[in-house]
């Protein structure tokens, strides 16, 4: 399974693609911040975040794409913005028919390190160690759409195995 | 000079095209609401708006998008959802080049009734007088819309005499 999490943002928005499943290593395949700058008109920018998410859509074909859950109670500066910007990333994925998942900071948090309070160094650690990278990927965006990617993979493998075992039982 | 207001929401997004200018009678070319299905997830209810709103750029070619301002501390319930379909409604008229303005509830309120503090059967009553209807607009988000886009008309046309006195002034 290929998934490409999306850490949604108007300054950066953060991508990358992981492939694998449950109970086997898991390879990154690519990571970026897309960047757009607040000098420049809203519709601008997310025209900017579209294209570069279809761009990478293109090129890896994920089978799913995990985006970032965008709660009203965040940081109310950024939030309007992040919540264009969520948006458009599943817009990009449903129009193509591509699956889209929700997924929380707490439930990130919680998939990648155990705890749903984890801090940033923490998240960026276990993502590092689980795609076995040789540096920490940079910036804390860049390491969260890797966290959701993961968040993903394994949610979803355990989601799958749980229904696996049930239409057993009911056989 | 012909505009489309967009008055977004994922439950029920507004639209309405006004042609004319500042000083002459304005009319309306069309209105209506767009419905998305709360039983539907998020992702395929925002394509739904994309294409609703492409089909009425591609139809009425507009000259600007006009789009309500959503602000963070407005409905928290609904406040995520009407983000997202406006992040949709810029993206629509800006990777056209269609030119997108953002105007506030008050502003649109006062613009249309003379006070930012019309409550919506003033704003719809104003409405009506205003594109000479012979039945007021329903729902309120259909007179929102078409609100939004008297306001740009209105709005715009001060502003270019504006810029075009200071330019005669400087020659």
């Amino acid at each position: 399974m290929r998934v490409l999490g999306i850490d949604p943002g108007l300054t950066r928005c953060g991508m990358g693609v992981v492939d694998g499943e449950v109970g086997r290593p898991l390879t990154m395949l690519d990571v970026n911040v897309l960047r757009t700058s607040s000098s420049e008109p809203v519709p601008i920018r997310l025209v900017t975040i579209e294209k570069g998410i279809d761009a990478w859509i293109e090129e890896f074909q994920p089978d799913a794409v995990a985006v970032e859950r965008v709660f009203a109670r965040s940081d109310v500066s950024t939030v309007m913005g992040t919540a264009q910007a969520s948006g458009i990333a599943m817009v990009c994925a449903a129009r193509r028919g591509i699956p889209v998942a929700l997924h929380t900071p707490s439930e990130v948090k919680a998939a990648v390190s155990g705890s749903g309070r984890a801090d940033k160094a923490q998240v960026t650690a276990m993502v590092t160690r689980i795609l076995r990278l040789t540096a920490p990927p940079k910036p804390a965006d860049a390491a969260d759409a890797l966290a959701l990617a993961i968040t993903h993979i394994w949610r979803g493998g355990a989601q799958s195995r749980i229904e696996a075992a049930l239409l057993k039982a009911r056989r």
